[in-house]
Formats: C-alpha cells, structure tokens, sequence
C-alpha cells in the first residue's frame, strides 16, 4: 500500500501551510497527524511544548509510513516562536470567546491560505491541545480563526480529525480533478448511434417474441424501454453486453421451442 | 466539552446517510468512526461481518461518548443484507479496477446524497477494511463509487478519517453558516463615521506633536495612515480603544513635555 514504504515518496508539496500543534498531549495523536498530512500533502510540522516530550516512538507507530514528517519536525518552546517566520497564522478554536478576529470556516480559510501562498507568504494553523483547546493567549497570535461548522451537539474533534479537515480543504482547494465522471477503463462511453442500433436490435427482437403485439400500446412501450436506456451513460462494452444477452434471450427461446417441438415429437402417439 | 456526557444529545439528523463498515479490523477504528459520525451528525452504523465479533469494548473506550451510535449499531452477515433497505448504495475506494460505474468527488458524492434524501430515498456508504479497502463484489452492490482526490504518493487513509471527509463533506453540503464573519462578540462593526472620527482626532494629533509639520508631504502622509486604518473591518470598541491610545500617547508626551519644563526649570541657573 503506498504510504508504507517508510515514506520514502513524501516530499513537501510546497508551498503548504505549517501545521502547528500547540502542547500536544498523546503521541499516538502526533503520528496519526503526521498520516492526516501526507494525506493531504502537508509536510511541515512543528510541536510548541508537547507534554511527553519529543521524539515518542508512539508516534512513529500511528503514523502508518509518513515518518518523513515526524522526522522533520521541529520542537518549539512557544507559539511565538513556533510562528516567527511566517506571514500568516489560522488558528482552529470551536467556541471562540471575547476574541475580536476574522472567522473563517475551513473551506474559506483553505482558500485564504492558497491565497496568501500565491502571494509568497508563509502560513501555518495551530491546533490547541486535546481536551482544552488553544487558549486566548494562543489565539492573539493568530491573525485569523477557522472554525468547522460540524454537528453543534458534538463538536469535540480528535486531533488528527482536526488536521485532516483542514489538510483535505487545503488539498481539494487547487484540486482539478473532475467532480464526476463515468469510470470506464478499456472502453468508453457509447455514443448515441450505437446505443440506437442496441435499442433496433431489442426491439426487433421483442416483435419477434410477441411482447409487443399491442398495436396500440406498442409506441408507449417503445417509448419506455427508449427512457430507461437512455437515462444513464453506457459504454461501448456494455451495450456489446446488452446486445448478446438479447441474442442469448432470443436464442435460448428458439432453443426452447426446439426442444418443446422435439418434447411435443416425443410425445406423440406412436403410429405405428 | 460537548460529546462527553455519553452522547445524551446525540439523536438521528435524519435523512442521513448510513455508514456501512465491511469486514472491520480494529474495534479501536469503529469507535472513532462513531465518534467522527457524531461530530458530522451521522448516526446510523451498520457492520458487516466485523474481524473480532461485536461488541467489543475497545470500540466504546474510543467513541468519546457517541456511545448511542454504538448502541444502535447494527451487524450483517454480508454487504447485500446491510444494503438492503436502501436506495442509493455510494462505495468508497482510492482506485478502482475493471469496474464500470460512475465516479463522484467526496463533495460531489455528498450533495448526490443530499439531492437522492431530498427525494425521500435512503442511502448508504459502503468503506472497505482497513487493509485490503473494498472488494469487487463489494463494490459490485454499489451504484456508485467515491474517491478523494487526496495526496496519491500516500493515498491510504484510516477507516475513521474516510468516515470524516465524507460525513464533512455531508454536513456542509447543508450548512448555511456564513464562510466568513469578523467575531465582534459584545461588539460591532465600527461605521465608516466612527473611523472617521477617530482618524480626524489621531491627525489633529499628530499635528499637534509636529509629526506631520513637512506640509508638502502631510497629505500623502494623512493618505497612508487612512489605508492603513481602513483595510478591514474595525470594531466599535477597537475605534475607543485606538481613541484612548491617542489621547495617551498624546498626554503621556504633555506630562513628558511638564517634566522636561520642570527639569529645565531645576536645572536653571538661581538668579539668587
């Protein structure tokens, strides 16, 4: 699986914000983090004052490969230190209190991140520790707060959940791959005629059997089958697909009859 | 913090989607999946055919009180049977082979989801184990696939953090909180007058300290210092404290200005 080769393809997509955890207190978090942003394709990881110390081997075992980030990440003793060489800091609080600040969520403030990194500037978002969160002194180091506007009755996020929305919107922010899209691997989307000479073949073939004997209701019939065909996209495969389990039908009918013919011989008296 | 009373508040949003865990490994990883499902208002879990049996306790021990979602966790002998109600059936997995279906974005996944409950439909989500992810003939029970376009040098995401994407990515495609706000709490946005204000005291000020004595460059000057005030949003109680930093800025130098005149005044030669 990628990922657990040590980690040996993760570089730093840059730029890419910093992403900060202020007083962590379980390692297992700072590893599970550290996947979160390999995921996401963040690298730069900085701990401001983790409770147990630093490195933890917990870490490394939570982190599932991406130990390049462990390995490069940076022990801080404050949060001002932590941020002195950057031109942006996001700080993700979920009840901020007597704080006058802009609010984000963290859609906008992916894009406000990618902004300022257009411009050349340097962001980082600090995560406050598990159970407490930032506090405010925290936040006065902080230019803007992101806020997840998650379920209200449930709001406490694990960690690596915090990092992840966050890292995911970031990502999804320069993401151009398409919405949506019909996988087809070694086919491709059958264009309308061959979808109409399917829909010649079935309907021949349904005259042929008697299902649309119907005269009157036989156009409205027609008109239903045309719809549900019709409705999604189908690929050349397929329609091959629906051209042989309609030649199947039809044959394994004739096949029928034959043997009902033979069946009907076979039970015929005897003449002689 | 909210979520540690047991989940007392946790009831169904319901339309929701239902989460569907196949072939589970790690109690630990149903447990956060849960407690992810209660941060994303989610709250319908199914499980088929979990590794280790169920209930375990690990999974409680790890939930962070959205035990109710535990509770109400259902267990299935296969994919078909926890699907069975439902509607719509969305499988998530990073890359999928040979299969011919249509391929949906997490965000685009939520808001099919959003628009299939909008009609009174039910739909599920189907995440594979967390080795392996999801089969062929699991994937075969689903009318479509999901995929997030994450980091594809490390595309292997816990099962609780593929919950997290989707179910976040669920609840925004409702959320009607603004993307932005400046937090003003017991405070409001200062008018363009009340800048005014404090921008005609702060000039009179400055030249009244002889700061902007050069008069050809004191309207570029007054120019500067207004951009610099007017760039974002102020809050009413920030234009009274920026009023209070002038005026004692302005009355510390007065009292500077006193003690100088009584220091010359001492220093003065006696006429005696």
């Amino acid at each position: 699986m990628t990922g657990r080769d040590g980690g040996a393809g993760l570089v730093p997509h840059d730029p890419s914000p910093v992403v900060i955890l202020v007083r962590p207190q379980l390692a297992d978090n700072i590893g599970a983090v550290a996947r979160c942003m390999a995921n996401c394709g963040l690298f730069h990881l900085r701990l401001v004052a983790p409770r147990d110390g630093w490195p933890q081997d917990r870490a490394w075992r939570m982190a599932s490969g991406a130990d390049r980030i462990l390995e490069a990440a940076t022990v801080h003793a404050t949060v001002a230190d932590a941020v002195g060489d950057l031109h942006r800091v996001y700080a993700t609080c979920p009840r901020p209190r007597h704080v006058i600040k802009p609010l984000l969520n963290a859609r906008a403030a992916a894009g406000s991140i990618r902004e300022a990194e257009g411009r050349g500037l340097r962001a980082g978002v600090l995560f406050g520790p598990e159970r407490a969160g930032l506090d405010n002194e925290d936040m006065a180091q902080a230019d803007t707060l992101v806020r997840y506007p998650l379920n209200p009755d449930f709001d406490s996020l694990n960690l690596a959940q915090a990092v992840m929305v966050m890292g995911y919107e970031w990502w999804m922010a320069a993401d151009t791959t398409p919405p949506a899209q019909l996988l087809t691997h070694d086919t491709r989307v059958a264009t309308k005629a061959e979808l109409e000479r399917f829909l010649v073949h079935l309907i021949d073939q349904l005259d042929a059997c008697g299902f649309l004997r119907n005269a009157p209701k036989r156009p409205g019939m027609v008109q239903n089958i045309r719809h549900l065909f019709e409705r999604g996209e189908v690929t050349e495969q397929e329609v091959r697909t629906l051209h042989g389990v309609v030649a199947g039908l039809a044959q394994g009918r004739r096949r029928l009859g034959r043997f009902e013919d033979d069946l009907m011989t076979a039970l015929e008296p005897d003449e002689g």
